[in-house]
């Protein structure tokens, strides 16, 4: 099975997954200032693979910079990206073995994978309950961006689920929000999906709503980038929408992490700060320019989906229930 | 004022909208070839100016081709897009004068061009003083497609109200739904916002709610394809998911429409059928391929915001509360 993240002879190596679909590409990072960038560039992204790659940063620098330049190169992984609450805590994980030398914070790291490879082994297993027992025998799902092994380590979360499911021989199908702006969905998951054998179209994230509104879905199933301490889920951006749209259409809305996702140091979702991460993204289009020239944009890239929209929240640990 | 399509030394004039933002080209269709194959191309769009383009069609056939083509070449331009009900009403209007010959036919289509124009121009004023009366005196609003005098001969619907408040020295604000698959809001919404000065950022089309959520949107203005005798509003695809945000927001969903888009003949939305457009508008973009190879996709081109959420229809003539 594909680890999308790994520590091998040195040095972190990376699926590039701005390359997916069109090219497999391993990346050997063997400096920080590689691994910042490739975080920085979603090179690799998904919050248990941050998690990991948070990690393993910190042991990266241990064992490549002297020691008097450690801690400004752990505050330099540790923030490579501002909302992901797993990346900061892989680097606290790592960080606290510090003392005890390099090899120690590798153990750090190695440890934190192996218990997100654990762990999304036991959220597909308790994931797939819930959506047979909500769904009935063949679930239509729609998911958005991208919950696959890429953004783990391996198998995933909210589309692990899916792979228990399908792995059991149970009739799943998909549609893949194509999550714009980066479009996560139509690159990835579909790439994922396909690998797995599972039968997924693609929808524009618009168009989601009104799928649900039509009966085409039996539930919506997303990650998280993070579970505030009241439930409150900090996702991608257009989660917020698709959550609207299953509480109108009478539909389960379920959220599956890590419980190194959940943080009960943020109350709720309105003390998150929230990424913008520029117009480019935006107004270019898989290369081509789509609005004139000097046109700005507004691009969050996560929203908050209040607590009383989720049906569950699906972890490694249990399902709690944040609507009731 | 820039007229989308008009009548000019014999020719009708088209600004080319499959070449904005990138280039200005105006093209001059002289013959009933050519603009049937502009309307079949969609270098000119949107439910107003269509049927504009179908009764100067048939001025056109009637002053440049002999008597006995007429009635082929006007059922070519009737046909050209089968699915636009403004294109055959407006080739009907103008058919219905051939009798007196080709001056009164273009005299038809002459006065139906002047009464789109007047129409956009009280829709503008009717839903320039709702706004203001609804979102106060610097109305923040986030619209989606394009509801310009691009979709029409002159200055447009949703949008024409926008240009109406900023023309009042109001200080109008616009985030512009990108509009997947094909973009009108990035492309279009854009380009007619930048001529007239109007402040505006363009989101992706799952921000939408999100922004609701935050406070940064006053108020949605949207157009219509159709509204059905109950007030049901079948728009493009995207619509339902902005409206669903507007509700939870508590912030208004407005929909500009002229009389002609209301149809009485459909019950409800749910008597609708909807286009699916196919998978190639999704997956590919200007040449570019975002899914694996073989990858399909579900493209419903419209949907359905039941009227439950419709704060207000804004025609020429009224303004409609549905959701009363």
């Amino acid at each position: 099975m594909v680890r999308t993240i790994d520590w091998v002879d040195g040095a972190v190596v990376i699926i590039d997954q701005t390359a997916l679909p069109a090219a497999e590409t391993w990346l050997r990072l063997s400096t920080v200032d590689d691994l910042v960038e490739a975080i920085a560039r979603l090179a690799v992204r998904g919050a248990p693979a941050l998690g990991v790659a948070g990690a393993l940063g910190v042991a990266l620098a241990a064992k490549t910079l002297p020691e008097a330049d450690w801690a400004d190169a752990v505050k330099r992984v540790a923030t490579a990206r501002p909302t992901a609450v797993n990346l900061a805590y892989g680097v606290r994980l790592a960080q606290a073995r510090l003392d005890d030398g390099p090899d120690a914070a590798l153990a750090a790291a190695l440890d934190l994978r192996d218990a997100e490879i654990a762990a999304s082994q036991a959220m597909a297993r308790l994931g797939a309950d819930l959506l047979l027992e909500l769904c009935g025998p063949a679930p239509r799902l729609l998911t958005h961006c991208n919950t696959g092994g890429l953004a783990s380590v391996t198998l995933g979360t909210a589309l692990a689920t899916v792979a228990e499911l399908h792995g059991r021989g149970i009739e799943v199908s998909v549609i893949a929000s194509e999550t714009r702006p980066l479009l996560q969905g139509a690159r990835l998951t579909t790439w994922e999906l396909g690998r797995l054998g599972v039968p997924h179209r693609v929808a524009v994230d618009g168009a989601g709503p009104f799928l649900m509104a039509r009966g085409e879905v039996d539930a919506v199933i997303v990650g998280a980038d993070r579970v505030c301490a009241n439930f409150d889920v900090v996702n991608k951006i257009g989660t917020y929408a698709h959550a609207l749209g299953a509480r109108a259409a009478g539909i389960p809305f379920i959220v599956v992490a890590p419980e190194s996702t959940v943080d009960t140091e943020t109350p709720t979702g309105r003390d998150v700060a929230i990424e913008d991460r520029g117009a480019a993204e935006v107004l270019g289009f898989r290369g081509a320019q789509a609005a004139p020239r000097g046109t700005d944009a507004i691009n969050p890239a996560f929203d908050v989906t209040p607590h009383e929209l989720v049906t569950a929240i699906v972890t490694e640990q249990r399902v709690v229930r944040p609507e009731r």
